[in-house]
């Protein structure tokens, strides 16, 4: 590693009650209040990942190197997890992509807003290296109105949606319901026996899709006895270790989940409900989620590229954080949301799918697991409602990722991003209230 | 496994001096004059492989099973290879894909032929499930006058090219030679000296386009002591096991390679020429085979979807049988290379790159090897010429991939198969004589 300049940077030490990461090699030990590279001197391109044939030994990541996903070379690799894991398609199809339309408003870069925790204001075109942004697009009314790429994204690149995927799951889960195929009254003991004996055996559907179920699950990687390390060990695509006897896939894991508290009384943000409810999913429909996902969505959008899911061993998609897509398709699909269902003169799905998203879930159950940074929000169909005067709503997934969809402002700002934190409550300072001061922008330069 | 009605098909026990795989699980046991279930028993949608959520047991194909490429189970793994394993993107861009013309004949169906070795006449139809086709097209003056998917594969699918993988870096190799980027001429020791002290070092470049190299190398998977072991565990993208302290990469096996006889001779089918010629073109011209292969091919030729490679521990695809793509993909490069590198009005390469591969290689060095189906051939940017009456020349994989162009009849077909007998011989039979018979058909009925 060259010698490079480092600069002090102040993360919020308020740590989410369950961050999603759920790759097996970790961010865990990511410092807090230390010096970490920014965003310019960690970029994946700068420090030479992966460059060479072969790349130098220390400039290689790569099974079964176990730090992969570790800052700065996390920077590389969410761009690059199907060239580290067994991954199942999302077809867009075979037709050809509807190329958006375009009316960029460069002015975009100058829109300041201050900060969370703040008293300086910054401009948006600050904010994207503030918050380790990979790319992030801006549609109004349809249209672009601003696209960037940095790190290691392009415009015919891939990026890990982390939890962003837990949305997708989401919506697929609402549409079904609202078609009625999904009855979110049922128990997820009837839908899956194979879940009977285990603590979402007598959980609602309903209750997956606000995640207030009462499951004995930590995501704590600090502690070496939070359930997540099984549940890790448990969705390894790879041989297991010798003498290995744990559950061996997702769906094993799942039916070994205990009790911890009632259903239906505390938000609970744990991601093996998103893996439940794929499972649901994939049983009423006889599609897994990936096929789902294509049939419904990404052949129906006019899609670029096709997307993908990293898989357990036995190719399971992590429905709860394996998402890998393009940019720009990510924005189709936020487009999609934010017209319920409607492209162009075509319904793809009841508009009931995204009203009921709306609604949010349960707010008092909500502000029981205080979220310092959406303070009066909720949870709904795997989406966070801001429940804000735009009535905002947005999918977040660890490191930035975003689908942040503005009714009133007809916005939908989609982003991808690295941040060395593992967290959203690093990202949101810089980019909650820069999407709000965006929103406005756009409102009042609105015909 | 349910009981299944078998029948004794009599397979040439003639084997090839050495079986491209390169895949660690091999099809190693599999039965020569056995019984082997014929193609619509051992259809992999029949026997139910990967279907349910979760499978049956009995019906998983997934990581760490070690058997995964083993007959039937390989006819549903050869449309998944990146559900099992690590795999690097070929793109074929954002842009709309060119739809091929169609011109539909079915009585190709009725073309008959005589099988090599056969006295019974066999109609076009009856060959694609006597040699367990999965999907096959036929171009004629670029014109789809036959289509055809079978057992795992569909149109929107992807199939292993197994060995036709060679002849796509032989193609990017001889174009880099045509366009005077690589000199033929050139000791693959001065380009890469990390092979100078191996076996590679003092062999031309042209030695690795022809196979002509003298390598101490062996794929007989029955000989336990055979180096194609060696080189599997070093290719694995997966953990190494305990202990290990070989080759970690394709570039590091292949540094260990040892001579054996003198470069030129004598034509010797050994898979490590394409890795290294896939080398050679990396350290060249500073890009994988990956990613010249989409920028020169892929994105230039209205590819429908984007192929990928298999890679090893540090991303390095597998240039010598890495590749998974489409048909039509498949069908589009063999056009392109029909028509000398030029597509529409375009020119994508010089001319020069086909002719060479038309020109053959050294056929009294091929016939040494002893190709009982290929008398007269020979080999030459990693294309098999058969210099029969047509000029025609193929790209073979194992298990019956092919891409088979006959410039008489202006004719090309493309085939993905998933043959039980991990051997070309036991394809040829049914498949270079009905290509013949196709051929003559059209050339009776062109205008």
């Amino acid at each position: 590693m060259p010698h490079l300049p480092r600069r002090s940077i102040c993360i919020l030490t308020f740590v989410l009650p369950a961050v999603l990461v759920g790759w097996a090699p970790l961010a865990a030990a990511q410092a807090i209040n230390s010096e970490v590279l920014i965003a310019e001197e960690s970029d994946p391109n700068r420090l030479g990942w992966m460059q060479g044939f072969p790349p130098a030994p220390e400039r290689v990541i790569g099974q079964p190197d176990a730090n992969y996903f570790s800052f700065p070379k996390m920077r590389w690799t969410v761009c690059h997890f199907r060239e580290l894991l067994p991954t199942k398609q999302v077809s867009r199809g075979l037709g050809a992509p509807v190329p958006p339309a375009y009316a960029l408003d460069d002015a975009i870069n100058e829109v300041m807003f201050t900060p969370l925790d703040g008293n300086e204001p910054m401009s948006w075109q600050t904010s994207l290296n503030e918050n380790y942004t990979d790319g992030v697009l801006i549609l109004h009314q349809g249209q672009v109105v601003y696209e960037y790429y940095a790190g290691c994204l392009d415009e015919a690149g891939k990026h890990g949606a982390m939890s962003v995927t837990k949305s997708m799951t989401g919506l697929l889960g609402e549409i079904l319901v609202a078609e009625g195929a999904l009855d979110e009254k049922a128990l997820v003991g009837d839908i899956l026996p194979e879940l009977a004996d285990s603590a979402f055996g007598n959980a609602t559907v309903q209750q997956l899709l606000e995640m207030t179920t009462g499951l004995a699950y930590s995501e704590d990687y600090s502690d070496p006895n939070a359930e997540v390390w099984a549940y890790n060990a448990a969705a390894s695509p790879f041989p297991k270790p010798e003498g290995y006897s744990g559950p061996r896939t997702y769906y094993e894991y799942l039916a070994t989940v205990q009790p911890e508290g009632e259903h239906g009384q505390v938000f609970g943000y744990k991601t093996i409900n998103t893996d439940a409810l794929g499972w649901v999913i994939a049983r009423t429909t006889g599609e897994s989620v990936t096929s789902l996902l294509s049939s419904r969505i990404w052949q129906r959008i006019g899609a670029e590229q096709d997307a993908y899911f990293t898989v357990d061993s036995i190719g399971t998609p992590f429905a709860g954080g394996g998402l890998s897509a393009g940019l720009r398709d990510m924005a189709r699909v936020g487009q999609l949301v934010l017209n319920e269902g409607m492209i162009d003169d075509e319904r793809l799905f009841p508009a009931a799918a995204v009203e009921r998203i709306r609604q949010g879930g349960d707010r008092q159950a909500f502000a029981t697991a205080g979220y310092r940074t959406l303070p009066g929000g909720s949870y709904r169909g795997m989406w966070w409602m801001l429940h804000n005067d735009h009535g905002a709503f947005t999918a977040r997934g660890v490191h930035g990722q975003t689908i942040y969809i503005d009714p009133t402002a007809e916005m939908v700002i989609v982003r991808f991003a690295s941040h060395p934190m593992a967290s959203n409550a690093a990202n949101d300072p810089t980019s909650l209230p820069a999407y709000q001061a965006v929103a406005e922008y756009l409102l009042e330069k609105a015909p």
